[in-house]
């Protein structure tokens, strides 16, 4: 039986975050990059006026629509199928809009994996794997199987858990003899 | 800690079927009862040519949309949550419209469980819980926890999991020294 690794959405394949700081730019007509978060949710780093807003965000209903793929998901998850059973799972019940999106978004661009292994839900403790790739520390924390803490701006500050920086670095450890997979 | 208790919805908390009964009712003029299926679907017990309406059914987007509740599920459900850490977890990801009625269907009608304690994903396997009480005897195949087999009509030839017959056997079951729940 094949392991299985179970892999989050947002700022771990979807890159929710430039959605966030692309309307940010638009509504407040101020500019942030990714670097300036150092540690912080945008809604932490923002000014208290306008946090409420950008929390507002992921609960319209055109946000999840059409997010761009995070650098080298797309190429790694194809490649990771071959070795592992590969389940998505986002933490959706928050926000009830996004789930026709997700389920699109997984559908185009990872044909690969099935349907059936899409999980939405809202507290991760309840899944059970070998293995999950997360950007949000709080669901690493019950996880019995081993987490991986893919690096987003938000979680620089965190160091519970093993970090990974990028979906090469995930390859490298995940598939550590597989001579496709560039050295780091 | 409390223990957890995951729990499916169609024919095991919602009655799907009795959806599936108007709908063919209407359909194609012949009123099936439950009885008559003895342990078959009903795409299992019509005729051939009326199968792929049959299983058709709960792909279009007004099947799940305000069910009924099975008998003494929502009640069983209240009491049980004191005493349990409930999640609901529904294979809903074959029928992507049924997204969002489930959604406003579990908000409804156990207002007392959290959405953070809901999933909506294929293959149950991926879950971890003390007890999955379910009607599809697949979904028990792979569970690691106590797996409790809800009678329904397609269910009857089953024997390879602990059966309970109504929501009062499983209050039975899971709050032995409960004095408020019937003796069978």
């Amino acid at each position: 039986m094949k392991k299985r690794l179970i892999i989050d959405m947002d700022e771990t394949i979807a890159d929710s975050l430039s959605r966030q700081l692309e309307w940010y730019g638009r509504d407040a007509s101020h500019d942030v990059t990714p670097d300036q978060l150092k540690g912080r949710h945008l809604h932490q780093f923002v000014t208290q006026e306008h946090a409420p807003m950008v929390r507002a965000y992921p609960h319209h209903q055109d946000f999840f629509h059409d997010l761009p793929l995070l650098e080298g998901a797309q190429d790694a998850l194809l490649k990771l199928s071959e070795t592992y059973d590969i389940y998505i799972a986002s933490a959706a019940m928050e926000f009830p809009h996004s789930f026709a999106p997700k389920f699109d978004w997984l559908r185009r661009h990872f044909p690969f994996i099935s349907p059936m292994r899409y999980i939405f839900c809202g507290d991760k403790s309840i899944l059970k794997a070998d293995y999950l790739i997360e950007d949000t520390p709080q669901h690493l924390e019950g996880f019995t199987g081993q987490g991986l803490l893919l690096t987003a701006p938000h979680n620089l500050n965190e160091n519970r858990f093993r970090r990974i920086n990028s979906w090469t670095e995930v390859l490298a450890i995940l598939l550590p003899g597989d001579q496709s997979v560039p050295a780091r």
